[in-house]
């Protein structure tokens, strides 16, 4: 730990995250022309490491690495692999999810909703009935939804699709389950996950980061309609394939800073298993999640549905986030409230991902900061 | 100058530019909360400052900050201020001016170009006899086009847009021309500037920026068909908004760093008067073209309609980039190829832009790169 993260209020919001030094200076580092050496090596280690972190080795897969927020991975799908007029299904585990359908409608798409029950993933049988029922082109996995902070199978899931409807392509947003929870790309027959640079990847936020299977590929280079300028996997393509061949291209410029700190950040996760970091993901969300319930706190996600990124909520009888969060700022860390409508002000959420998990004890400090504050609140009141 | 800049090779293509040292930090810092404080006063002072760029006053004009790159505009005005169906007119100038009509043209509108010779502009009668013929929604200005070198100039044009048809939308693509070229917004009725954050404004890539006029921005607020998610000026307005009027809003995460690096770059640029910022780039850009015609270069703008952003010149006989560039590169200096499609491989691009006119002498360091190496060149030939 080096100049930077001296006296920074500890955030613990489910992203952006803790970035790590090296990821930081990598971000703050000098101009680079975005067509020559040495970003063209920079940007090609991070599309090949990319392969790593989707347990890819399937040749005709590719990573795009964009600039734009995670949203943008919603437009890239509802422009690319979707056309107006075809059939999505979403499943819906809570405001992320929706907002998706919400971005696929814009697109003139035709979206069916299975919505789950609040703090639930979507019955396995309820999706199974809807894919025999219409032929969807794609089916939409939140996989962690950022505001319920629910997980939902995504290999279970891949399997029913296979088994009904081998056609569809399963699209994950995998915002906030990229680099936490395990995603084996080639091996579930996944098509399309989409994810952002600041959570689990560690990097701040401006890049869309996604992933492609070959057929999905195929599908986004053979549409006949354009829909979309700027979100064109068919102009992207030819890019991304440039550079991580080890090649200069141009269609738009890239974000030089971000994808050095991309590039910095993947090799600090790759060097460790995989797995490792998975598991220490679960056991510190395991334990966390025990933690908050010891001191009575209600879980928005159901035991057999929560996810290891995030812990969502609820405030204990009359605390609320106006009474507690000055005390946690106080306390020098910095929690999120939460989103979920129907919800939205009797909840909070606690990020526990990357550095702060794997390298350093923050989902403690957390704790300590959370336990402080509420005693404090239960003394004044 | 302190930590950063050591021994990077000096980056003098036409963007990205170089980068401040206090940017680069800002760059460089840790994670915050995109939507408590300190960001959101960060955010603030940029948007506040964004007007000061833009000389408005206008309460009802907006600034928009949103990530992605530069061509991200292109898509916002084909997707907010123009219909599929409607009327643009295109002026260009050039490569980039090309691929906006192209950017228009995906988004389902009619696209006239009006196509300037070569290292000139549009010639004002056949704007004002196009203008006459057909009632464009839109009419686009590329202010320099990046690859020729060519400044329009937006004010005569602008008044030629208000006598003949004054409801048509002024559409100025700023990205190689904000913060060098004086732009007058509200005095010369432009309704929307597009530029980018790694040219002259001075920040590493991964911005789009833009500012809108109050009839623009109606025209995108009452749009009964919406064609894009991510880049609608709907869904962003409110968020500029809030954050502008100091409160937290939530879209899409913005990118926090690149926005912080926004805010002290537009600091730095306006500690001093605006136009005392681009008369130095017009002495310094005259000084420089000057200096390689006698050289005996001859460059790709013609005098009257030259730009200040950066110079395109024609190699000198026997020179060419594979054997120029590698000599450039062994003096620290990095200059861009052409990219204008009839002539990209005869000449190259130099970019004098920002820190490196305002507060250096790289122009200087450029111009000794460039008369070493030929002169190199011609003592091996």
């Amino acid at each position: 730990m080096t100049f930077k993260q001296s006296a920074h209020p500890l955030l613990l919001i489910p992203g952006s995250i803790e970035v790590a030094d090296n990821v930081l200076e990598a971000n703050g580092s000098p101009s680079m022309s975005h067509t020559h050496q040495p970003f063209i090596g920079i940007f090609q280690s991070a599309l090949q490491n990319l392969r790593k972190l989707f347990k890819s080795t399937d040749h005709k897969a590719q990573a795009f690495v964009i600039s734009g927020s995670g949203t943008l991975g919603w437009d890239i799908v509802a422009s690319n692999l979707i056309k107006p007029k075809e059939d999505a299904l979403v499943l819906s585990t809570g405001f992320f999810s929706d907002r998706f359908a919400d971005a696929l409608t814009t697109y003139g798409v035709n979206t069916d909703v299975i919505r789950a029950d609040l703090g639930d993933y979507v019955s396995y049988e309820e999706i199974e009935k809807a894919l025999g029922r219409k032929k969807y082109k794609i089916i939409t996995i939140t996989h962690v939804d950022t505001s319920t902070a629910v997980l939902s199978n995504v290999e279970e899931i891949s399997k029913i699709v296979k088994k009904v409807s081998p056609e569809t392509l399963i699209v994950v947003d995998g915002v906030c389950s990229v680099a936490v929870e395990d995603i084996e790309f080639d091996k579930w027959g996944i098509d399309y996950v989409l994810t952002a640079s600041q959570k689990a990847i560690g990097v701040p936020p401006g890049l869309s980061i996604s992933f492609i299977s070959g057929r999905a590929l195929d599908v986004a280079l053979n549409r006949d309609v354009d829909t979309t300028y700027f979100a064109s996997l068919k102009r992207w393509d030819i890019i991304m394939k440039a550079y991580e061949s080890g090649k200069g291209a141009y269609f738009a410029t890239p974000s030089v800073q971000l994808i050095n700190a991309l590039k910095v950040s993947l090799e600090n996760i790759l060097c460790k298993p995989l797995d490792e970091r998975f598991k220490l993901h679960i056991e510190n969300s395991d334990w966390f999640k025990g933690e908050l319930e010891k001191l009575g706190l209600k879980l928005v996600s159901k035991k057999h549905a929560g996810c290891h990124a995030l812990t969502a909520a609820y405030f204990p009888e009359g605390v609320t986030g106006a009474n507690l969060f000055p005390l946690t700022s106080k306390r020098n860390v910095v929690f999120a409230g939460g989103v979920h409508k129907d919800i939205a002000t009797k909840y909070f959420r606690v990020g526990h991902m990357g550095v702060s998990v794997v390298d350093r004890d923050d989902t403690k400090v957390a704790l300590e900061a959370i336990k402080e504050s509420l005693l404090e609140l239960s003394v004044k009141s």
